[in-house]
């Protein structure tokens, strides 16, 4: 795999200096169009050898190009902040916006990759992870990112007289530490494991492109030119229209009229006096559960979803009444930032995910991808077909890095939600509660029931189940979900 | 995610005799326009709960469409002939062509999900064999198959009320083995492996369907429903113009004009006389390693490429000349026939595979995928560019099942072909050697180059690696591919 960065490749110095600055001018074009037209964004991923100039050439890029619009990202070991949040969540964190050029100096391959050189993980390992970051950068490609992989190749020989160099210049010398001659001495270990990644990693989508990093003229020249090709078609490519081929066959028709939602039996009896009862102990059961010592390695995340007028706000207050206000926040979910629309769709909530021994409540939520996005056709079915497995791996990584995820669907009828509406109208001071977007929302009941119901077939996993509550009557929803998260907590925190 | 097939969906039967007859129509006519057009070929999964009916769903299906353009395959323990081929062997053979539908009842999903649920293998090893699978599924869908997943599924209380009443039965009751009991039993492992298999392999291109399985009429117009939304929606598609978005960058440019093929010293000296010498000891080597007892676990499949007129075909006698005529084949790669056409491309590669002990000579290979087809134009840019990893899995398949892989390059100078391609025009016994695209292929010597490097590069893998042989002259070369053959099953059956 890296017999052709071995030849040794070169670029003299005149020929080097005829191409500059053409070079550079449609660099910085290319930069402008991007900025401009904002159609995607660009990830450049910097990885390799060391001593083959990973560094040389991202001051390069920065130099040859307006800095103010490359964000270039270093990632060392990981912050207290980063450490108790799931492993991808320091690389979304650093996603550029559309229209903008993120590097990434160490990323998402960097721990895999010296993990397994170390050897503290099997080879099985490896693999798994690997496989989650081709789905996760798949993903970024189906999101349209344009994603370039960067691996920086020196021979073995070549290795030592760089490092030798460096540490023979004074001006140099502080570049070359232990560490360094400690990898080197694990060359062949690092070049077999970095095979077998790239390997893995190198898909018709994203693949890699090794770089000859021996010569400085020749490496710089390469990598421009591989962003200005891979920039130019890409905006070439943005200017066409493009329409994704729907390959999936579509969901499955319901044909006797039964689904989750309309067989529940949603009047369930419950009291207010025996609500009041209930509640107190509840509350107090759970008060206690987020205070457990053991809860302060975890963190929870909770899902409302529900019809509009379910009751997700009163049943949210009954859960934060029980909780500390300094460990908790609440995210109600709307239409999506500037800011947020000029990234992955799930970057703005991968964005919020909590600490440790936090508690993350979410009203309304990723969910929107494959409800109303999909019911009002915001995305195309393409997109909302991919999201069932997005979303799943995204709760996967909360729930792998120690997170307890916990969704609640909070069904009622469309005769009771009618009622709410008009009490509402009624009421002054619950006029804002109800919109006119509300009641055409009404009109497509029995597409986004449908909707609802795919959702919960498809993201009710092993680790992080739907749970349906009955909510005509408030009472009884409320205790349902106070119930269930007690016992979810437990449960989780026993293990 | 079993929840909304656990509802217990029912179809009366005057409903059920009101839908059949339109439903059947349709579906014939669909099949119909699917033989006549051909534009794709159906897949269809059939998994699942003992008990579910997904015999009796899999014989409507053939009653009420054309079962002679219905593949029905059933995958039970592997005969010989396929246990000594790698795990995929006998799905490919059973992929259906353009215009046909496959029904394959047990299949990839079969012996993972058991070897799971009986606890024979680890929960890393399931999820390395899953990620497999939607590599799999994910090449044949951008092949244009369309594939369909059908899980049928029981809630535990109506497995065991199915078995009862076939048990019964006696016209039945032949139908229950105590294997069927011995399921049952293992029912709640079976849901929770089942629902973690469902949960990693449901993507966006290729999700599962969940069929309820407890009503007989409802689960039949459930599938054919499903089955004719699916058809449709394909054919529509296929009557669209279609063109893939190109998402990967474009493959870096040589800068300095050096590259792999024109940095090699081709011409390298040897005698005829130490040539002579060389041949026998080697081939005798060789014919003692294919001989070896460990060889008869093994087999050896060998890749030629090269540039026209450089010496393939006598290389390969020099290598046969060593072997036993009964154990090796040549499989010499022109245009694909019809037949070949009709499936994802590597069928024609698969269905080649040999058996433990042989030995398969390839003649060119499924490297036109990257050689010629993208260098003519045959195939799309995202095609070719996919092709590189789906290569890399499929050789990695090889090599799991015990396979040893040699791939050789043969290089000569754009001079002795040109010499070459003289000599046989003026030989009689040779002209049929030389064609007008031999010719054409010459003028596009720089493309060729091109592809041959980024080939090596990208499939030149740990497992697999590429040796590139200087074959200006002849003995040299051949000299070099016996050296390398015997080296590296040497190196292999000591493993």
């Amino acid at each position: 795999m890296f017999e052709s960065v071995e030849i040794g490749h070169q670029t003299p110095k005149e020929e080097f200096e005829k191409l500059e600055p053409q070079l550079r001018a449609d660099l910085l074009d290319a930069q402008f169009d991007l900025r401009e037209q904002a159609p995607f964004s660009v990830v450049i991923l910097i990885n390799g050898v060391d001593g083959a100039g990973k560094g040389e050439t991202v001051n390069l890029l920065n130099e040859w190009m307006d800095p103010r619009h490359i964000e270039t990202q270093a990632f060392d070991s990981p912050t207290s902040e980063e450490a108790e949040r799931p492993y991808m969540w320091r690389f979304w964190r650093a996603l550029p916006p559309k229209g903008k050029i993120g590097v990434m100096f160490g990323n998402w391959y960097t721990d895999p990759i010296q993990e397994r050189v170390e050897k503290l993980t099997k080879k099985a390992e490896l693999d798994q992870h690997l496989d989650d970051i081709v789905r996760f950068e798949s993903m970024l490609v189906r999101e349209g990112v344009l994603l370039l992989k960067l691996w920086f190749h020196l021979p073995k020989a070549g290795q030592k007289t760089r490092l030798e160099a460096l540490e023979k210049d004074p001006r140099t010398r502080w570049r070359v530490t232990e560490l360094d001659w400690h990898y080197y001495k694990l060359y062949d270990r690092f070049r077999e494991v970095a095979e077998h990644v790239l390997r893995r990693t190198s898909t018709g989508e994203a693949p890699w492109q090794l770089v000859d990093g021996s010569d400085p003229r020749y490496r710089a020249l390469f990598v421009a030119r591989a962003l200005l090709d891979a920039l130019r078609r890409r905006l070439d490519a943005a200017s066409h229209h493009w329409e994704p081929r729907q390959t999936a066959p579509a969901l499955p028709p319901v044909l006797d009229g039964q689904n989750l939602l309309n067989t529940l039996v949603l009047d369930q009896p419950l009291s207010k006096k025996d609500y009041n009862i209930q509640l107190e102990e509840l509350q107090g059961r759970l008060a206690m559960l987020v205070r457990d010592k053991a809860f302060a390695a975890r963190s929870l995340v909770l899902v409302f979803e529900g019809h509009d007028a379910a009751g997700k706000g009163g049943a949210i207050r009954r859960v934060t009444a029980a909780l500390d206000a300094r460990r908790y926040r609440i995210v109600p979910i709307a239409a999506p930032t500037d800011e947020e629309l000029a990234k992955p769709y799930l970057w703005r909530f991968w964005r919020q995910l909590p600490r440790r021994g936090r508690v993350l409540i979410f009203d309304r939520s990723w969910y929107g991808r494959v409800l109303v996005e999909r019911v009002e056709g915001y995305c195309s079915p393409a997109d909302w077909m991919r999201a069932y497995a997005e979303i799943n791996d995204f709760e996967d990584e909360i729930i792998a890095a120690g997170g307890i995820v916990v969704k609640f669907w909070l069904a009622i009828s469309a005769d009771i939600q009618l009622e709410r509406f008009k009490e509402r109208e009624a009421e002054p001071h619950k006029r804002f509660k109800i919109t006119e977007e509300d009641w055409r929302n009404r009109d497509k009941w029995g597409e986004y029931e449908r909707a609802v119901c795919d959702m919960i077939d498809r993201t009710s996993t092993e680790n992080a189940a739907w749970t349906l509550v009955e909510a005509n009557n408030k009472y009884y929803a409320r205790i349902k979900v106070l119930q269930t998260l007690c016992d979810r907590i437990e449960a989780a925190l026993k293990k």
